[in-house]
């Protein structure tokens, strides 16, 4: 049982958490010009010199994540403590239109100022709504693209799915539901978002979750369809965790173990910090860069963050 | 040595090359709207019915090709002959801007005119010297990306190489070399544009090309980096032939038999026609269409047809 290795997850999140905070301080700064390098090899090397736009965003948003969580980070790394860069001007996020992201941005925005909890009502109700159309033929698929009138769309660009994104809205629909009371949402984001793709997605022979899959079991036309990506399983770890933790239900913590065990495994360099993003099906490395134009430091310090502090909840509270 | 098995080509090419022609007569055509599917599934089954313009064009080049060269189809294939679909009003050829496609459809239309050479031959020696300016590094690399100044470009865009190209980029100079008498020009395509990236490029573990490489041995940050695509094969395949037509060196049969090898163990369907053009980096299949988005009725009989009529050629000549 997945319970009793609570303590070892949390441990070992911890020190990856560090080493993945650790990462980005020393090699993404651009002390020059300000802003931050994101193309960054295994080893910090800085490989192209490119500020990509919404990883500029992106690492800002994480470090106000760490800045409002440093305590989380452990007491004796005192040099993360001091070394947070400023904040102002070197970036601002994009406003984006997708129900998922604007879920995630007005929490965070909330979480921040809890005096917005009124005014971002209507955006939440209006995602919801929206992120709930995707849910398509009878509830047993979580379709990537719906029409507006919220039907299935034709051919390849309609039958494709990511469990990726359907998992990661999955636990930003169960928080929501959570902090609204909202029962029945809560279970429709564990059941439809989370274990319907997950189920669909894992790779029974290799492990790792699927970037893309077809509805009909067509190869999806993306050319990266197979390939097991680091944000994927990292939003599978929060959204499991965190199911278990609204529930209680073991096997949420069975599923969590199972992609942590893969992570663990596969994407995290505990030797220079940080996680190889991109693996082949068969697990192995594709591209050995940390940081590259679609991937900074954002999903990994997340998640850890968060599943650092879900850990420590559940162990406060074991049963 | 490879040239004992020029009659086991030939045969092997000209049985693939109706195997090939046959599944787009039989599955590609819409004939109650016009124009060509190009999303159809390894079995023939169109999995969506969008026309990307692109491939339509591709496919009305293709045809065109056919029609000029309809000799070269099995004699007794007289479904194939009759079941050429029309050309009028289909698609239209887009005018791409990169040397190397100026140079193959300077080279079609001169096939279809003669008295077009001319009228051409500015644009084709404004394309080669383009194309040269793609030799960097003092010769050693091609690199995909230079300036409009002909020197390499920053980071990762300007490091980036693609074998399949230049291969391809290679065997258009070298036709226009022969054509013209350009002795050193067919020396630079054979060593510059063939056999640097071939050696650079070919996975000696697995086999295959690999699709983009970093000239600094970085990871390039195109996802599908890893992937052989059948495109890059059967550019390199008529490549390697019309190096060994041209200077009859063993070396470059021997290479075009390895290419050849691998196609025909990984990417051909010998059951239903057409290859499967995406593999993983191991040469398994990784999407089971005969076309996509990208591929469609254009590379495979292009190059089947070539390596034919080079072959045919060869028999008749063996020394």
């Amino acid at each position: 049982m997945a319970e009793e290795r609570l303590q070892e997850f949390y441990d070992e999140i911890s020190e990856d958490l560090t080493r993945c905070v650790q990462f980005w301080l020393t090699h993404s700064q651009d002390d020059k010009y300000g802003g931050f390098f994101n193309c960054i090899d295994e080893d910090g090397t800085v490989y192209d010199e490119t500020k990509h736009v919404w990883l500029q965003a992106r690492q800002t948003e994480a470090i106000q994540m760490m800045d409002r969580l440093i305590h989380w980070v452990r007491e004796d790394d005192t040099d993360i403590r001091q070394g947070r860069p400023p904040l102002a001007g070197e970036a601002r996020s994009e406003s984006l239109a997708v129900p998922m992201m604007l879920l995630c941005v007005t929490h965070e925005l909330q979480t921040l100022d809890p005096s917005l909890c009124a005014r971002y009502r209507d955006i939440q109700e209006w995602s919801v709504q929206k992120a709930l159309s995707h849910v398509q033929r009878e509830g047993t698929v979580i379709l990537e693209n719906v029409s507006t009138s919220g039907t299935e769309l034709p051919g390849s660009l309609g039958r494709l799915m990511i469990p990726g994104h359907a998992i990661e809205a999955g636990w930003f629909l169960l928080r929501y539901a959570k902090q609204n009371g909202q029962d029945e949402l809560a279970q429709k984001a564990i059941d439809q978002f989370m274990n319907g793709p997950f189920g669909r997605g894992w790779g029974d022979e290799c492990g790792g979750l699927y970037y893309f899959l077809d509805a009909d079991r067509y190869s999806p036309v993306q050319l990266e369809c197979n390939m097991k990506m680091w944000w994927v399983h990292t939003e599978t770890m929060v959204a499991f965790l965190m199911a278990y933790q609204h529930t209680r239900d073991g096997d949420h913590l069975d599923t969590f173990a199972r992609v942590y065990d893969y992570c663990y495994s596969n994407h995290v360099d505990k030797k220079r910090g940080e996680w190889f993003g991109y693996l082949n099906r068969d697990g192995s490395v594709s591209m050995r860069f940390k940081g590259g134009p679609w991937k900074g430091c954002f999903h990994v310090p997340r998640s850890l963050l968060y599943c650092k502090q879900m850990m420590s909840e559940l162990l406060k509270r074991p049963t």
